[in-house]
């Protein structure tokens, strides 16, 4: 298994609970990716139901991951011909992400479609600004996954915020990983926060809660993605996030609350 | 009490269990409100962790309500000092609605508050167009709430779809209640679909899942209240809401997927 198939996998050991292991290096500043644990417990929950694709999850964390094992205990709440419903709760020595999701089979509809939008237009990923990790920033997080950012959302290109909270860019998995619906779940947290960009003294947005919707499977290639925050306000901050395959179908769209912490 | 707080009132009966009732009047062709069922849960969930505002709340749908008694199921997964995560379950023969929350204690948070855009801007409410009940359509539910349509999207005015899947109006809760932040989860769910302004063969669109961010309570009087959807793909559908009080803040913000049933 290549890397995110690995990082992510989930043994069953009876009973509906599912033995895995938080890999190190899928972690921001010590602690694991959101998206990350997000996909290790739906994909336990896929499994339970015997269905290959998160329709709809939600996480909500309760507390950080670190490396090391955990259990992900699985319950079915409803299996019907389209979708099952099932909950996971990832635990270590306490809980440490509950999940709510339903999943299904997903195949092209084809009967009815109509986009408001598109997706981003972006430079090619040869003119973004590759991020490559460090041990501290950018995380080691970085080496597992492969991103290139749009120079238009300046941060990264200048050091200087865009005053926008927009990050829009290319997201793929390293050593030509397949992106299964599953990883998706990886895409739509693993870009920089988009509040990075706004020139706002917020240094710091723990997520209390992600929801990702997932439409389609991707074709092969990069996706392209984009997420924005536009309220800030009573102390939290909603990040949308959509994502597209190379087709321009869309493939995945999420929104997820933060908390901005007290100045 | 008063309606919307007597119709989600959840008694204590022990070991985090609630008793409830699926009052009559509050469905659609037979079946409960969505957003409805998902403010009884939330009441339990929230009495349970003795925090009053759903923060952010999920409910993944499982089988349609109907009146008389339920049962909800409490489960604390977290108590923090900000916030708390419980489940919740809503039980008849079988469950109903399972929901995944994050509960706390909304404050003025003044310190840093950042809007990319405001309120719908709708003609007074005067001007819009009020919807009763019937006993099919508009259904009893409309009895039980007050929503009044802004006539530029035009179904409800004219006849005709609109053509954009939007839909923008008033809300308030009938007898001069009190709108507190579980009324909000009635709210994002109160209005007509979008899609019936779509001008597409969709009629009917079965709920999967509703997220509601509660950012704050709401002042006295009207809610000004848009829903908008951009990615009709896949076979589903998403309906985005944002909901504001008459002082210009944002109270809430909602997202749900529905099914697009096969033509």
């Amino acid at each position: 298994m290549k890397g995110l198939a690995s990082a992510t996998a989930a043994v069953p050991i009876g009973a509906g609970k599912y033995s895995a292991e938080i890999q190190p290096g899928w972690d921001i500043m010590g602690n694991a990716n959101g998206g990350y644990l997000l996909a290790i417990a739906a994909r336990a929950a896929a499994n339970e139901v015997q269905r290959p694709d998160p329709v709809s999850v939600t996480a909500h964390y309760l507390r950080p991951g670190m490396p090391g094992p955990v259990t992900i205990e699985t319950q079915v709440l409803r299996s019907g011909r389209r979708c099952a419903v099932a909950r996971s709760t990832m635990t270590a020595d306490g809980p440490l992400v509950a999940v709510l999701g339903t999943y299904g089979t997903l195949e092209p509809s084809g009967h009815l479609e109509r986009l408001e939008s598109g997706p981003p237009d972006l430079p090619p990923p040869d003119d973004c600004i590759p991020i490559e990790p460090t041990e501290t920033f950018p995380p080691p997080f970085m080496g597992r996954i492969e991103i290139r950012l749009d120079p238009a959302d300046s941060l990264h290109a200048t050091g200087v915020p865009s005053g926008k909270a927009r990050v829009r860019g290319w997201f793929r998995l390293r050593h030509e990983e397949p992106i299964d619906t599953i990883a998706l779940l990886v895409a739509v947290d693993a870009f920089p926060p988009t509040i990075f960009n706004a020139d706002l003294p917020i240094a710091w947005s723990p997520t209390i809660e992600l929801t990702a919707h997932v439409r389609a499977r991707p074709q092969p290639g990069w996706l392209r993605c984009a997420f924005t925050t536009r309220f800030i306000s009573g102390g939290f901050l909603e990040e949308d996030g959509e994502v597209w395959d190379e087709s321009g179908t869309l493939v995945a769209q999420s929104r997820q609350l933060a908390l901005v912490p007290k100045g």
